[in-house]
């Protein structure tokens, strides 16, 4: 092959097939004592015929190479009866266009061109025979044998931290929560190898009842093992594994093949109080571990892809390892295709919340491209959702709707105060990407959708004597529940005026008598809202304890939910089943957002992170120092009760602090902003050493 | 098993779904000269992630025994935790509800529970998680091994005709046009082996321009030989075969494997001229070869299912193999899945004429519930012509719409009369289906429309001076253009006054001046027109001349276009392309359905044949005879200028004809209708025979 200083070929498929693929592979990878548990939801399929195009123009001819996941058949300036199958062609000089047709009812149809000048990348367009030509979709994949289908994720081998022997049979002890392939070495003999997966000791203790089993025969095991290593088809969620095979088999050792993203951790936080930093980092390991083909809600169940659960894991993700590729991979699989019946995982809210999600997107990387190429999606989801608004205008569940909202021992009949939120903000969403798109009608349109549900939410589900949002509003009559969720939304969206974020922090929030939540996944939002109430200190109180409470039960990555009233191995039920419970779900690893987002205070003022405002709190911390990821640069901020370092390697920011007296800095000029509050501009590359005096 | 009153257990899947990805197959079956030719839409797939559930009540303990194609998990009671993966179960007695989840990413996913008393069939449900709980399609999958996916047509060995050596080749000419695989017994030796096919011998004798080849290694092929016989992969479509080996390769001989579908000649037809009963036979043939998996349009090129052609082809079939199963297959096929981006085949009259053929088959067969199973996709495709309107009401193609009328040189841009009849008939036809549905409301709004549509037409289209329809109207003008087509549409819709008739067969079917049609396609019905104008004595002179002039040119079966104009080798160009002509088309089978209704004359009445009308007319023959399939029954027919035979099997029949003397029947009452016109009435069981004297 010629040299180029062309980029490299790479694969291209229809946009969004490769995901949603892939979404179909994983979401039908779990299973419940070893019986398939597949997603109870409509799967999205690939196309499985497509064809690409591209238009060249070339000084002479062209000797290219083409491969492809599929048949394929190409044909030159539309004549569709000369016809080649050939895996290399002479392309004639000129100007000239190529179609290659793609057909595969296996793995997303893929094509691969390798020509000196000539190579498939995301300047081909592609089609579903939909007049719907669109800019192919393409990723790293760049040689014959690195290609889509064969996308895995990287795997490396792990040993036991213990071993021990339970009732004659061996107990292994991963040390911490894993995920892979269990493996034997040198297995040998006959009969029977039952083993016992366990996320905590009670449940691997627990042949009967544990969630995650394998069953095998040692001498077809034994036979198809390489280099003397025998390794499991599933892989595993669990810390702890009990193996029971029958007398006449035996093996060296049992050790595992760990099965992970290499992701970077660029986000870092480090505290005075040892504690918080191991919430911290077992936040992160959380999060890791969900982290894979997508941001999937618990690995040992459901290991599905849920888009509550994900919007949470996004913005985890936005201040740790900032990885753009899972975050993208998941928005598409979510949203699969059309025709809309049911919502996003069945959820009514979920569907908002996709929408959020891909705000954010935008808002951490300022990659509208992403968001220009599945706009028709977003369109067509919007109006589905709108089509079931009520005569009062507000967004109720159907009959086959799930309206979730959080676990949580309340009725969602009606019009639900939290969706019609989670809708106006969607709509605001959607008004900004329509406007970014040059659609300013639409714009508008959704626009004022948004303020109009807005406006009429607050008249019907405002309580004035309560001070804060009602829950439910059903056959046009406001039911007097109080829950927090409404009322967390508003004031994280910015919906509230000042005398109702008041109202709402010390009426709802912080007031006994509205129920408390039980789930980190809603925790997640309300030390959020604490933290824009400046209640950083009560935070993290609220941190150690409820976080802490799981570490000292042994937990090393964090629940699905925790009830701190519950009694042993009560801990461990869920769904009516013993060991139901998922003890690493990515919502639990929500103190990874909140440390970043609030206690270093880093946020992007605007798309991408080209301006951001830094506002350390220390919430009662002596001292704290860590980075924030930015996509194109980071943010580090070091700070205690006397002095601030921060230095951001791109982009503009601004540095906003409290301060009892006077600030001093060489490094840039202090702007009072009255009060106790200033701010100095942050220009990239340059460290900013702050003294100061905090105010406690 | 214990044996067991109950139906066989049944292999289930969701509704359409088998139909589906048979069709994803074959529509990528077309090879030009060797190269994949998929078909230019967007092909749908089956759901893969599939439930399927059953309400039991035993009176005791029932082992089942289970087989998916897919995997599985089955549920009992809705413990969704508690999951079956085992091939065999036992049902605890009393009532419960079985739940089973299928998943298969490769072929539909399907079920076969066979147990004493609960075994899978229609009466069970199947869902796509979209709140879709519908009736499970089946058919006559019943066993582990007789599987949906297994699916494959009849084959049997066939031999040439005549081998002879051509250019030192072997020449194989197996007598008439043929389908099927190409077989080599005892090859040997070392080389490449190429083969050439021809439809005719013009393009077996052109390696460089025929259609279809093949090519193999006989090393390879030596090696894979099953009983000393290698048979080639893919199955074509020819007469001739022209076969170039390598000098080292050598084979006792070659002969081939007919694939088909076993059809019952339902259907007859026999009269004083040899010439007609051989353009029937042909026709027959022509029909069957083309009658497979689903209707295609032809054997050679395209090998896809279309659905203005399938529309014929579901007529002619009513006619002779009444075979129900690939009219149905072709009917689910063809209408696939929402969501509707472009119309049935790219086309928008071929939108159309699936709702033509959907009602069609209810009158042919009385089998509402097909119709029912398959109602919301008639109601979503309507839903999806209807939107594209123009402010006129017209139906006019989008840019990205085909709009083909057929082939011929004339513009269809605008809103073409011819379409606008096509949608006024389909919505008759949901008008009818809503009705039956009980849906009045629908039924009536359906009518409305299809009555304005229809009133609109006239006023815009109707040239009182040329007394026919024009052809189009170009922003809001009307253009002078005038094709036999939409007049032939209007007449055999019934849409026309006895004065309007008269003119339309007077001044556009009988006038040289309008431009004559030259595919059997458009032919079909402008010969069915001529009948229903009674002119039985042109449409036979017409019928031999076109027909009989195919057979003149070595036609074996009849051809895509028949142009009598063109010169030897001429015939067989289409496309560009000199071989790119099929010479065994579907749609070239029209005198099957011609003889039948029209000649034979037997017509439902009502639906299914519970009623039906006999109007025998010899058209000029001396004689004729033959039967005609009705579903439940057979009629069968035979006339002379002074007698006339009938016989019914099943169902009501009215026997109208013409006579110029009192006719006399010992069988039945002669009612004389006024005129020259008697009917008499027919039971089923009874031959009628009739003296008469018949007005020539």
């Amino acid at each position: 092959m010629q040299q180029s200083s062309q980029p490299a070929a790479l694969w291209i498929w229809y946009p969004g097939d490769f995901e949603i693929r892939l979404h179909e592979k994983i979401a039908v990878k779990r299973k419940s004592r070893g019986v398939m548990y597949p997603a109870f939801w409509r799967l999205d399929r690939h196309y499985s015929n497509v064809i690409f195009r591209y238009t060249y123009d070339l000084p002479q001819e062209e000797r290219i190479k083409i491969t492809s996941e599929g048949t394929f058949s190409l044909i030159l300036d539309g004549k569709d009866n000369y016809r080649s199958k050939d895996s290399e062609f002479t392309l004639p000089a000129g100007k000239h266009q190529i179609t290659v047709c793609v057909f595969s009812d296996v793995e997303a149809p893929a094509l691969l061109i390798e020509g000196a000048h000539v190579r498939t990348g995301s300047d081909w367009e592609a089609s579903s025979y939909q007049n719907d030509w669109l800019p192919a979709g393409c990723w790293t994949f760049d040689t014959p044998d690195h290609r889509p289908s064969r996308f895995r994720l990287a795997v490396t081998p792990q040993e036991p931290a213990t071993v021990e022997l339970r009732d004659g049979r061996p107990l292994l002890d991963f040390g911490r929560e894993t995920f892979g392939y269990l493996r034997f070495h040198n297995l040998k003999g006959e009969g029977a190898v039952n083993v016992y997966y366990g996320e905590s000791m009670a449940e691997v203790l627990s042949p009967e009842e544990c969630y995650s089993l394998d069953r095998f025969d040692a001498a077809e095991a034994g036979a198809a093992a390489e280099d003397g290593t025998y390794t499991l088809d599933d892989a595993k969620a669990f810390r702890f594994v009990w193996i029971h095979a029958d007398p006449g088999v035996s093996w060296d050792h049992a050790s595992m093949l760990y099965e992970y993203v290499p992701l970077t951790y660029q986000g870092s936080f480090e505290c005075s109080d040892p504690k918080l930093n191991q919430i911290y980092e077992m936040g992160l390991y959380t999060l890791h571990l969900n982290t894979r083909e997508f941001f999937l809600d618990g690995i040992k169940r459901d290991f599905w892809v849920w888009s509550g659960d994900a919007y949470q894991s996004f913005l985890m993700n936005y201040y740790s390892f900032f990885d753009l590729d899972v975050t993208r991979r998941t928005l598409v699989a979510l949203r699969g295709k059309d025709p809309l019946a049911r919502h996003m995982n069945t959820i009514l809210d979920y569907s908002q919340y996709w929408f959020i999600s891909l705000y954010d997107y935008y808002l951490y990387t300022g990659d509208f491209a992403f968001i220009r190429q599945y706009y028709d999606r977003a369109v067509t989801l919007m109006d589905f959702c709108l089509q079931q608004r009520s005569g009062e205008g507000f967004l109720e569940g159907r009959p086959q709707d799930w309206v979730f909202v959080d676990w949580a021992d309340f009725n969602n009949t009606g019009a639900v105060s939290t969706i019609q939120l989670l809708l106006a903000r969607s709509l605001e969403a959607m008004s900004a990407f329509a406007g970014l798109q040059g659609d300013q009608t639409a714009a508008d349109s959704y626009g004022e959708l948004a303020e109009a549900i807005k406006a009429k939410t607050f008249e019907r589900f405002w309580d004035e004597e309560k001070g804060g949002l009602l829950h439910h509003r059903v056959d046009g009559v406001t039911q007097p529940t109080m829950t927090k969720h409404a009322s967390l939304f508003a004031m994280t969206f910015g919906y509230l005026t000042p005398e109702q974020r008041e109202s709402v922090t010390q009426n709802v929030l912080l007031h006994p008598d509205v129920p408390q939540i039980r789930t980190p996944y809603m925790r997640f939002h309300e030390m959020a809202v604490l933290c824009e109430a400046g209640q950083h200190d009560r935070v993290r109180q609220e941190v150690l304890s409820y976080w802490g409470g799981m570490i000292e039960l042994g937990a090393t990555t964090f629940w699905e939910e925790y009830d701190p009233t519950l009694a042993d191995d009560a801990h461990y039920g869920m769904y009516g089943v013993p060991f139901g419970k998922s003890l690493c779900h990515a919502w639990g690893a929500g103190p990874v957002y909140l440390f970043g987002k609030y206690f270093l205070g880093v946020t992007p003022s605007s798309p991408g992170y080209e301006t951001y405002l830094v506002q350390p709190n220390l919430g009662g911390l002596e001292r704290m120092k860590g980075t924030v990821p930015t996509g194109k640069g980071l943010v580090s901020v070091e700070a205690d009760a006397t002095s601030l370092r921060i230095h951001g390697t791109y982009g503009t920011g601004v540095l906003a602090f409290t301060s009892a007296e006077m600030p001093e800095c060489q490094e840039g000029e202090v702007r009072p902003l009255g009060g106790n509050r200033y701010e100095i501009a942050i220009e990239a590359g340059r460290t900013y050493s702050v003294s100061y005096k905090a105010v406690i």
